[in-house]
């Protein structure tokens, strides 16, 4: 079982970036223009592909205000299922501290390698998005290689 | 023991990929301005921090041209020492791809979390810089968090 793991700092409080990890109009504005919610607790988000619509269904485990987000994908690439994502958030100084991990990879295997960048620049558009009001969601998000 | 895995995908030639991994000038185009070579296949790379200059030696352990570098490094913050940095490289369609690794974490602490999302920054500065001729190497690397 392998994880990735992420740390950035965002300058807001922890209430407006929980704010933009718990509601659509947030999720939506640095993850994936395409985030719906599908009842029963669980967030649906799209993405157009040249070969189609994919995504992933988060199932939300567990929310603390200010402090935790907590999904289990249930539905996405078979890689992903099974998976928890984590968003634990925290104050020092002027910034929120978001320590994030998807846990539970079964395998190193190179889509891993990718995910760990996209995870990595999706979290300087949550960023962003926090502290200017405007994020970089799919489908104008950074392009990292030929896998997008 | 806990791995850091990135990929990203450079519009380039795996030699051009190479020479920026390879040579003071290239990886002080991405990484760090402050890069010497130590001797004894020895590089030093070297930050500014606001305590004073800190940084990382890395012992070049392989390189084979067009495909892999892989360093071990020898001085650092504790954390980092004897850990192993490998950049395999591949050619796929237009793209170089870069796959990263940082290995031997002994555990998943939060300077790791940070380090996951820097390696991830300063791998699209590698490829910014590969495929623009600027790249965003410190002091002026992107800011991620309260801790640069």
């Amino acid at each position: 079982m392998v994880d990735i793991l992420h740390r950035v700092g965002v300058i807001a409080s922890p209430d407006a970036v929980y704010t933009a990890l718990t509601t659509i109009d947030g999720l939506s504005g640095w993850w994936t223009e395409k985030t719906t919610s599908a009842g029963d607790d669980v967030i649906r988000f799209r993405f157009d592909r040249p070969q189609g619509e994919d995504g992933f269904d988060m199932k939300v485990l567990k929310t603390v205000p200010g402090e935790l987000v907590h999904w289990e994908v249930v539905a996405g690439p078979e890689e992903w299922i099974g998976t928890h994502v984590r968003f634990q958030l925290k104050q020092e100084d002027d910034y929120t501290i978001v320590l994030f991990s998807q846990e539970g990879w079964k395998e190193p295997v190179e889509f891993m390698y990718h995910c760990s960048t996209k995870w990595g620049t999706f979290l300087m558009s949550l960023k962003e998005l926090v502290e200017t009001g405007a994020g970089k969601p799919a489908p104008d998000d950074v392009q990292i290689s030929n896998w997008h």
